[in-house]
Order: structure tokens, then C-alpha cells, then sequence
């Protein structure tokens, strides 16, 4: 009952005509799309297709439109809200476990590929976000929205672009949670963050992964331990 | 630039406000919802705000429509079509690359959850997976849709839910460059399949992960092998 592919839409077909064309001319986060008549005339079809399509792309955060400035590639680069639809689970505790274990999973085969692969200018700005998520643990706020960001960063380090985008959903999912874990502790992270850092900074892949690890795990035992009272 | 959480629109809140009515009310894939009438009334919106929250969830994959019979749960769950815009990326071989690297770090540990983790029931429908998939390596016939099916069944095995739906993703993205692969090595496929399948039949999640390891690392060496050629 699902729509196949044989059976697009004007707009639909429109629509991939246009993430071809992005491709095509190698347009980046930010870049300005021609006009609604420019596409309209370069796809061949009406205003109110290309329209459609636009929206559509907006859908899947391809592309964002400015009211009275035009459409730009989006910053979110195709990915997804909620790819995964977490949102509509009613099992909160066992999404977050589900969660918690595709990250043991994950994470640590990643640190080590960031070990082995990360630019200078990726180790720069770990750093940068480490130093912020210190500086917050320090004042005692809450840090999670840089947590994800120090985590993704970690990701992008991998130099593996699929990592990068999966990263940060599954950190994002995890969040939703983090309500439910009463008392944060501050000083573990600051330690293993630091673990974490030290050892992609200096190309220590066997031991980026295995303080990895130990970040994730002392968490899940936390949050297991916690569930249980 | 993005647009933020503050600045929803009425069919956005509406659309949030449809995906906490679809939880409490644990609708499953294929269960109608209300009339558009019916959730007017209920949300206390107009009927057009309706019509374009719904549409925002055939978007993302959550509900379906059907001309002339209602609208249904999604059978996709609120799993997006590319959700991390792959049909975007400019270099495809990159990105195979590192969709295999990602594919090698986590279906060997989701095979021996899946050991672990199956019901009878589940065990019988990934044979039945597997017989689908000989018959048509039998007939040489290409069995590339089947085999994601294969690996998302075992991935529903494992009874993680977020690994049954980020498997078959993964499995996806990998797929649009099958036709870059000259050679299908049927009868190693059957094997290895084969031995995946016995070890999670008899419950051997050590056996189960390495007979995964090879499966993939085969494949992958086959594939980097013709990209030197």
C-alpha cells in the first residue's frame, strides 16, 4: 500500500530532479538555489511543481527557504529530524537501552578511527568543545547539547561521512532521556572526556578506543543502576 | 538560519501534537486514524491545519494516505527514505567505503545479539529469508533486495529496535552501488549465509558474529579488489 517508485509525483520527480542538480553543481550548506522561474524553466515543468518540490526538500532538510531572501541549501545537509522515528516510541526505557547499546557498539571503533585519521584543524576543534564542556562542568551546568557536539565531533574526526551524520542522531535519542539520570556526574565525564581527547590528539587509536569505552559503559552501569532504585 | 523549536508553525505543533495522540493510543502500522473531522475536533484546529500536519507526517514517513479509504499508520514506522541524505553525496565511492566500514563495526555484534536474542518465531522467518534468497541464487537471479532483507531480519533478531531500523539503511545506501560490483559471487554468498543462519538457529552468538565478520569482509575485499581493477 505504500507508494512505490513507480508511481511519483510530478512534484516528486521534480524533487529529484532537483537533488541531482545540487549534486551535480556541488552546491554546499548555505549556497543560494536559483529562482522558483529559473528551476521552472530548467526542469521543464510549472511554478507550482517546482514549489512542491521545494517543499519536499524542505521536508527532508535538504534545502531551507528564507521568507524573501530564496532557498539555500540547508545546514542539515539531507538529514533527517528524527530519521528513525524515535519519537514515536512508547518504550522510552527500552529505546534508551537500545540506544545506549548501538553507542557501546559504535563509539569506541570510532575514537580509534579518529585516532588514526583526524586533520589537525578536527583536533582543534575537539578541543575547543572539550575546553566549553570543562568550563560548563565547572559551573555545574548542563552540558548535554555540547556532549552530543563533542561526540559528533569525535565522528567527524573519523573522517568517515556516515559516522558523522549517525553519531549525533543516536546522541540526540539519548538525550530525550536524560531527565531520567538524577545525578549527573560532573567530574567522571571531565576525566574521561580528557581521557578521550588525550588519546586522538595523540595518536593513540588502541587507547582512544578503550577510553571510550570506559565513557560509555560507566554511563550505562549508571543509568542501569539507577533504573533498579 | 535554521528554523528553530520556538518558531513552529500551527502545523508543526499540530503534527507533534498527532504523534503524541498516535503514541498514547499505541496505533500500529496499518491502523486508521480518525477523520480529518474527528482530529480537527479533537486538536482543536482547523481542518486545513489538519491537512498539513498530516501531510508533514506522510513526509517523514509516519502515516500514509489512501485516496478514498483514510489515512493509515505507516508501515515505514517514521523510518525516512534516505534519511541521511546519501542521494546527495557528490563521491559515491567514499561514501561506499564508509558505508561498509560502518556495515563491519555493526552487524557482527547485532548477529551475536541476534543468537542470543531470537524467538522461534523470528528464527523462522529469517529461514524462510534464506531459502528465498538460494532459490534465486540457484536461478542466478539478483537477490540484492532480499539480502537487505536478510540482514534487517537479523537485525529485528537481536530485538533492538534501533538496530532494525538503521540495518536496512545502511544496507540501502550500500545497494545503489551494486551495480559497480562485477562480479556476484553467488555460491560464497550462499555459504556464508548459511553459516550466519545456523549460528543463530543454534544459539551460538560467538559463532554468529564471526561468521558475520567473514561474510562482510569477503564482500568488502571483493569490492575494494575491483575498485582497484
Amino acid at each position: 500500500m505504500e507508494k512505490q517508485g513507480e508511481h511519483k509525483t510530478l512534484a516528486e520527480q521534480a524533487a529529484e530532479e532537483l537533488i541531482d542538480l545540487i549534486r551535480r553543481n556541488s552546491y554546499g550548506p548555505g549556497d543560494k538555489l536559483p529562482t522558483e522561474a529559473e528551476l521552472s524553466e530548467r526542469l521543464g515543468v510549472g511554478r507550482n511543481t517546482v514549489r512542491e518540490a521545494l517543499r519536499l526538500l524542505v521536508s527532508r532538510n535538504i534545502v531551507t527557504i528564507r521568507q524573501g531572501a530564496g532557498t539555500f541549501i540547508s545546514e542539515k545537509q539531507g538529514v533527517a529530524d528524527d530519521p528513525f522515528g524515535f519519537s514515536m516510541v512508547e518504550d522510552r526505557k527500552k529505546l534508551n537501552r537500545d540506544l545506549i547499546q548501538v553507542r557501546v557498539m559504535l563509539e569506541p571503533p570510532i575514537a580509534a578511527l579518529a585516532a588514526q585519521n583526524a586533520g589537525s584543524q578536527d583536533i582543534e576543534k575537539l578541543e575547543e568543545i572539550l575546553l566549553e564542556i570543562e568550563e560548563m562542568i565547572e559551573k555545574r551546568q548542563d552540558y548535554s547539547d555540547k556532549d552530543i557536539e563533542f561526540h559528533q565531533q569525535i565522528a567527524i574526526c573519523s573522517h568517515n561521512s556516515v559516522m558523522s551524520n549517525l553519531v549525533p542522531v543516536i546522541g540526540k535519542g539519548i538525550a530525550v532521556f536524560a531527565s531520567e539520570i538524577k545525578s549527573v556526574e560532573y567530574e567522571q565525564t571531565r576525566i574521561s572526556h580528557r581521557a578521550i581527547f588525550n588519546a586522538i590528539r595523540d595518536r593513540q587509536a588502541v587507547e582512544a578506543q578503550q577510553a571510550m569505552y570506559f565513557h560509555l559503559l560507566y554511563n550505562e552501569n549508571r543509568y542501569l543502576e539507577e533504573q533498579k532504585e
